[in-house]
């Protein structure tokens, strides 16, 4: 894959290509950047933000919350989308906005990717601003290709995908 | 460790020995039955609701948040605290509820109660509710003993707790 | 992304393109298939194997280890590769194997392909056998585009990529 | 709780009280500090090195494997014991050892309590090394009391632990 192209922050036209107004592009990266502040992370020091804007057009904001048990704590973009879903919105994300304090942008790590898959839509666009607003957008189906969802799990009482003796 | 007493849900005596109020001890009873509602478990089935009630007096609730590969799921407890956290919570808290369909009542697993001790006092009482409301309470240090924390890592440019050659 | 081709089991002409010989590809694919009975996975029923072709040519196999709290549970593919590394390999895989009892093939899921990003080449192959053999093959970089890696976090001392007074 | 006793490194008789033969202990000490050795931890510089005792009397090791997305690490203790799983050894552990770089000795992690919650009997000693071999010994019982285990979820089929429109 060609390393994506960085937009300037300014430029909402790849937002408005996904159906978002320049003002909610500019508001999810203004939540997203801010959220920033929220984080707990005393052991890696590095900052992330995480919004999502749902079908409803909230947005809804998370940050790393670490443990000194590095794999139990979560990452920004798990915390804002649990956060959502125990609100109610469980489908129809329209974008998802993550900060970092560097740049070229940080992307969100594979677990993280993983956790969306489950609710947001494989079309949705992930917008990932970098330290000082400039951003690569891409959809979540480009940052989790051929990913494993829900469908490919056996269905209960289903034997088709258990082996012999389970 | 002996089987815990379990009480009937209409006793808030023991909330009271933790600094509850009668009404705060029935809240966070109700808010944490009520979070079960929250919970995506298409996989396990088994909806879990937690609260935390924090120092100014919040109560802040979560459900378990599931995924099609299992690891990647997050339980009640952990989406709940890490509201808390992005909240502005991160110290303080007062008591835990956690509130499942079965009984006696479930216990927050090994992973939770690790979250837990970054931000959760070890004296804080938590308070696992059944499927009928009543329930079993443990303060932190007693379902997580000689807990691992912050203090035992390594600061940042100390040596001491690195082997040679890393 | 389109559709990736399903390639005949005995059909070892893309390994080959990754300097497989055909006995390693045939090895490889046996070892990922066998590992499936190794599965711990009372909960999903999903079975998966996972072989990790290491520098020096030996096979390390693994299989899902499953936990009645989901998350604290671990994929095949980490299984593997924790074993790997701690036997030394941390470099110079030559090939990946995963194996399911469903077609089309499962892929790793999101949290395992940013576990083998620490060590795995981003050109290395990943060949995912379905339950009759046949597979779809990727590069690990083509799985898990714009990765977040090492090279992204702050190091030690530096200040650039923490937010003010953290 | 009380602050756990602390035996010199040369003290094998709690480890006899738990049916271990002197040489075993020493076996198990040496295991678990040489494991240290194993660690890949750039981020936490914080080597673990975990040994399960089987029911076979084999010694099986492992080491703390990080990740840049901190999350995605993982413990000593789960790489050793996924290890042992895979290798057949499901039940029956007869001791675990744990050693790290610092004095009074690390214990566990409340995510792997759990883990070993699904295989490690509740009465097995979990020997906690410090850096000089000294160590603190606990049944996973009492580093885990009133676990959430595989007996709570709900059986396939069976509607009891699920809420109403599930
Ligand atoms: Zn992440
Ligand atoms: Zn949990
Ligand atoms: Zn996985
Ligand atoms: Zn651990």
């Amino acid at each position: 894959m060609a390393q994506p192209k960085i937009y300037p922050s300014n430029d909402s036209s790849p937002a408005s290509d996904f159906g978002l107004s320049p003002t909610e592009f500019t508001t999810l990266r203004t939540s997203a950047t801010q959220a920033k502040a929220l984080a707990y992370c005393p052991y890696s020091r590095f900052r992330v933000g995480a919004t999502f804007l749902t079908s409803s057009s909230d947005f809804i904001e998370g940050a790393n919350v670490e443990n000194a048990s590095y794999p139990v704590g979560t990452c920004a973009e798990r915390v804002a989308l649990a956060k959502a879903v125990v609100e109610g919105h469980t489908e129809g994300f329209r974008a998802v906005g993550v900060s970092t304090d560097i740049s070229p942008p940080a992307s969100p790590c594979g677990m993280c990717r993983q956790f969306m898959r489950e609710f947001v839509p494989l079309e949705c666009p992930i917008f990932m601003f970098d330290k000082d607003g400039n951003y690569v957008v891409l959809k979540l189906e480009q940052l989790l290709p051929m990913s494993f969802g829900p469908d490919q799990l056996p269905q209960p009482g289903e034997a088709g995908a258990q082996g012999a003796g389970l």
